[in-house]
């Protein structure tokens, strides 16, 4: 059956509240109050098994008595009713259940959670919850929470999984003015998650910012999709709780969701072009700064200051944050000069000194706005003897009225005692970009051009390249029908072949007459290894031989082989040697592809042995990919310099990297019955000579442990 | 002549303004009115070429028209009159000078200044500034700034380099209600600098917590020795900027102070047990908590909050900020189960439930302030329906109360609407430490930690190794005698040798005999290489051999490598051929020593190779270090792990790093000679094979360039 439109979960037209109720201190009575306290747009039926009539509205006892059509049901009843409630919405036709109920799967009862969904999409139904406050939509007046009544109407739409926090962000977001389009506590996340939700948010006109709170991701890829959409559209800001081992246990306990490993939750995120805050604060300093401030043309920034001190903290701010300063002395000279005494400086940052005064920051900032060689500007004010709240009030909105007009972003940053603080609540309040730490202001600019820089990196299409499918089908269906779930060797190295992933020539050899005859054909010098799906760790059983130069070496080295062999397990089934060429020495990487739990096929590249070993210098993404984003992944890594070339080296084949993690990434998306490739190492050779994968070990999904794929 | 005693800076008993002034907006009348309005506890003379009368009081033209002793005369009279006015406090015996004037170094006028000091110390007097704002000292009711009348007494004491920043400090700690016990404008620095006013505040019983604001360092040996006995005593708190290059330009201009480059500057901190923090409002932040908190006696910390997102935030914060939770839910739950609803959690974070009203949190807090097993608490409320503001602010007064009593710390971080900001804003004002950001809070906690930490580590006497230091002046008056700033590789390895710093055998051929007859002695393999001054660049002279094996060998590397000399440069005075044993393989690494300009002697480790060049991977330390100093170093680098063996390798001798750093400690600080001492490589062989500094690179101070020693 086909599932409701999501866009009657904002915007239904008719909403029945299942446990409506006039009783103070119950949810059923704040919910009605809330739902009726703005001005709906829709109906509103109260339902209760009760009966009778409450706030002057008839109460059905069931929701199948309402005349009109249901679009959204609210359910406020105890767990143990709520099934039967959803059967009669099904049979009602209702389209959303928005189950604020708690007492499902956060508390280990996933079975009566999961029944519910099934039902409800048997019958089109989409669930919002359980668990959860509820939801707030401003475009139709829709408040169907238990949270606070008065909610500002804005810009801002916020996601959470936690609903206390939730409810606390919706009495923070009316303290720092940021006004909201919309709100939905996601709780479980039984059947909606936040992709869903993103889908209808990326179109709504209303919505310039979307933050959202997440503990833990289940459906990854398509949050990864919808995530990378939205942030083309509107900034998109997320605060992931759980980024410690420990914080991730307590989240697991709190909502019954696994965090994903932070490292790869974060590298995604950069990834999708999402701008991750640590803490509300930080969070709600970017949505309030992004949401008012126009996007600037350029980077390039002056800070404007009456102290050098806070003129140099700035400077190092705008450092830590990305802040491009516009770096031209005659430049600045010129714009500045008239509004700077002599004893100030018209180097940036500009320093009109400790005597300017309201009009003086007015004239700098005049000049700033009007020369189009400056982006963006910071001004920063320590309180001096003369402040006068009321001027520079007055100057502060003033001139960011004329910012705003004019296209280009400030930001202020005032220290000092009471009286500043004031004027900066006071600004606030107004909605001006003033703070009184100079590193959030600053930091605001570093989000604003964070996000400026993934608008102007336009998505490539992702690389599709040609492989034999089938033959790597095949191979798989082989390993399947022998019930193993990892591949031999040489299984590996056809697999990746069939890819069109370079490997060292190979060939079994089943007697020493072979041995020799595939050694000369391969070319000395060869490396030998025992083939058996019984024996793992070769050389523990003495099954490898290295740089065999001729024909007798390799008649030594196969019975030796052999030999050890049964020595170590009698049992094994040996298949025979394998006769590999020696690889020449080159830069060792290691390329790694899985399926996360939480976000589907990602892959993973570090440069070999102690780099990834010990210094766990490592660059996740998740797939697909296209070339500008592995460029990046390879980047992010702080031993990259070392493919560039170091001490006399030239540098290193980038390309054939680049060229693997697409074929590795069609690899494991394409296979579902991979769980695991790691080629470790990939060796990289000079640029225009390639790289080999040495070494591969591919493992399947273990159907039997209902591991995801 | 004999300085006068820091002392009479902070507790003056008479003070003589230079400059005093009855006409508003002069700073000499600001002063003055400063001065007159706390209960200054000395006597205050006005002084000013004009005569007459201000305030009441009879103005002296001349400072020694005064009939009693001064201890401080206050300068603030244009630039061109301060000298003269220096020479008449000289003649009446004036202990400080506090300059206020502006128009010195920071303006490239540096010969004035450096004149005023000359002057001063052949008088006994110190000089503060020029360019400040002046001192206030709360012990004596001395408020000679022309900053803010009001300034809070209390506990912190604060140094600045930046006047216009330390002016709005002022204003903000009475916002933030910190109290001051003292706040130093230190201007251009020119005499006195923050290792003199540590040396008072260090024994001041009113100072708690000292706060420092630095641009540039000067003399960072001093500094960093009071900073080693002022953090063995209170915490002291850094706000260094100019972190950035171009922070650091920007200090540059600002106020003539070279800032040294910012790691070492960072690691200096660390070594010195210095808080460092990044923004105002993080310093303040932990002022005021140090200021108030007990020690606590342990790290054992729990989170109790009335939901579980911010739970898991705080978790999240605790891992970054290094607190340390107590993971026993035995404990907890014995502690907390009788306080905590069953669908609550007893597993730290103790989750007392959205339902928790302030008398549960109150059960909670009481519960943790009575068991041993517990050293600190942060206690989360996220708003609810429920919140009543005077309850909870009730409840927490009394909590911090009981807290401080007790001796453990807690701190509290609320998050919700406006009501919850005012009950924020009203007990910060009553000094309770509650915050509105959840990480804000817990980086107090971790702030506070580290600070106990450093006291735990009590600091061990640095060893001073016996060496041949008569044999090393030796050395180094021969390279001097012949006009060189270098050390020959023969003459450094003497050196080192002369330091008990292992190095390969060598001995210098004059001949072919010689090489062969040494080379026999030393061992094969042996290492060939010129040994001439005028040839420093040896392999590309054709000049370096290596890897020979026997008699017939090294007679022809002889002959090639003369041979090659010659070509190369025909004019070189060649002294002959070293010969050196070859050195058997081990793990590379550096070490470096040499003169900051800022603070004296420094040493530098890291791993060699690409971990120095590609990942500037290394550590830096003020001298003198002691042991347990030295180990913290090798640990802060990343690559630490392979000194403890990585692969199936065994642990490196680490002793021996540790005993080569010791001595060329001990190298660099006797030797004033010595600007840069490299050890490249050491080699590092296994635990207890010792080490080998197979090359060693000395460079001596240019002493026609001035340079710093």
């Amino acid at each position: 059956m086909e599932l409701a439109d999501i866009k009657y979960l904002f915007e239904p037209r008719a909403v029945a509240v299942i446990g409506a109720s006039q009783e103070k201190n119950k949810v059923g009575c704040k919910l009605m109050e809330n739902l009726m306290a703005l001005d709906f747009k829709g109906k509103i039926y109260p339902v209760n098994t009760k009966g009778g009539e409450i706030y002057g509205m008839k109460v059905h006892t069931d929701i199948n008595d309402i005349g009109g059509p249901v679009d959204m049901a609210v359910i406020v009843i105890p767990a143990k009713f709520v099934y039967s409630a959803v059967e009669s919405c099904g049979r009602k036709g209702v389209k959303f259940l928005v189950i604020i109920t708690s007492g499902f799967s956060e508390v280990g009862n996933l079975a009566e959670e999961r029944k519910i969904v099934e039902y409800a999409h048997a019958h089109g139904m989409r669930v919002l919850g359980p668990n959860i406050f509820g939801i707030y939509s401003g475009k139709v007046g829709l408040n169907a929470t238990f949270g606070p009544r008065d909610i500002n109407r804005g810009n801002v739409a916020i996601i959470t999984q936690s609903g206390a926090l939730g409810i606390a962000m919706i009495g923070k977001t009316a303290t720092e003015n940021i006004g909201l389009s919309a709100i939905v506590s996601v709780g479980n996340k039984a059947d909606i998650e936040e992709a869903e939700l993103l889908e209808y948010l990326i179109d709504d006109e209303e919505t310039k910012i979307i933050l959202l709170y997440i503990e833990g991701v289940h459906s990854g890829e398509r949050m990864v999709e919808f995530l990378k959409k939205a942030t083309q559209k509107k900034p998109v800001i997320v605060i992931k709780s759980g980024r410690s081992k420990r914080g991730a246990m307590a989240a697991a306990s709190h909502t019954g969701a696994l965090a994903g490993a932070d490292e790869i939750f974060d590298s995604i995120m950069k990834q999708c072009g999402v701008l991750r805050a640590e803490s509300l604060q930080e969070a709600f300093n970017w949505c309030k700064f992004l949401a008012s401030s126009p996007l600037p043309t350029g980077r390039s920034t002056v800070i404007i200051t009456n102290g050098g001190g806070v003129g140099v903290m700035a400077t190092d701010a705008c450092e830590k944050y990305k802040v491009e300063l516009l770096d031209d002395p005659v430049a600045t000279k010129e714009i500045f000069g008239s509004v700077t005494p002599d004893f100030g400086s018209t180097k940036n940052p500009i320093d009109i000194t400790g005597q300017a005064l309201a009009k003086h920051y007015d004239g700098g900032l005049c000049a700033a706005l009007k020369d189009t060689r400056i982006n963006a500007v910071i001004a920063l004010y320590c309180q001096t003897a003369d402040f006068d709240k009321a001027t520079y009030t007055d100057m502060i909105v003033k001139n960011v009225q004329k910012y705003r007009e004019g296209g280009k972003p400030i930001v202020f940053s005032l220290v000092g005692g009471e009286e500043v603080e004031e004027c900066i609540r006071e600004l606030r309040r107004q909605g001006a970009p003033v703070f009184g730490d100079v590193y959030e202001a600053v930091q605001c600019f570093g989000i604003l051009f964070r996000h400026l820089e993934h608008l102007s990196r336009a998505a490539e299409e992702a690389e599709e390249p040609d492989m034999d499918l089938e033959c790597m089908q095949n191979i798989l269906s082989e390993v399947r029908a022998e019930g193993r779930t990892f591949l031999l060797s040489h299984e590996a190295q056809s697999l990746m072949k069939a890819a069109g992933i370079p490997v060292p020539e190979s060939k079994i050899a089943t007697n020493i007459r072979e041995a020799v005859e595939f050694s000369e054909q391969i070319g000395y010098p060869v490396v030998m290894k025992i083939a058996s799906k019984d024996i793992i760790h070769k050389s523990d059983a003495g099954g490898v031989a290295l740089d065999l130069l001729n024909k007798e070496e390799v008649m030594d080295a196969y019975q030796a082989i052999i030999r050890n062999a049964r020595k170590y397990k009698p049992d094994a089934v040996i298949k025979g040697v394998e006769i590999v060429r020696m690889i020449q020495k080159g830069t060792e990487t290691i390329i790694g592809a899985r399926r996360d739990r939480a976000f589907g096929p990602v892959i993973m590249f570090g440069l070999g042995g102690i780099y990834v070993e010990v210094l766990k210098d490592v660059a996740f993404r998740a797939l697909p990919l296209d070339r500008r984003e592995i460029i990046s992944m390879l980047k992010d890594i702080r031993s990259y310099s070392l493919l560039l070339g170091v001490r006399g080296e030239t540098q290193r084949d980038i390309e054939s990297i680049v060229d693997t993690i697409i074929k590795l990434g069609k690899v494991i998306r394409k296979c579902e019955d991979i769980s695991d490739v790691e080629i470790n190492p990939l060796t990289v050779y000079e640029q225009g000579h390639g790289a080999m994968a040495v070494d591969v070990r591919i493992l399947l999904t273990d159907k039997n442990r209902g591991e995801k794929k």
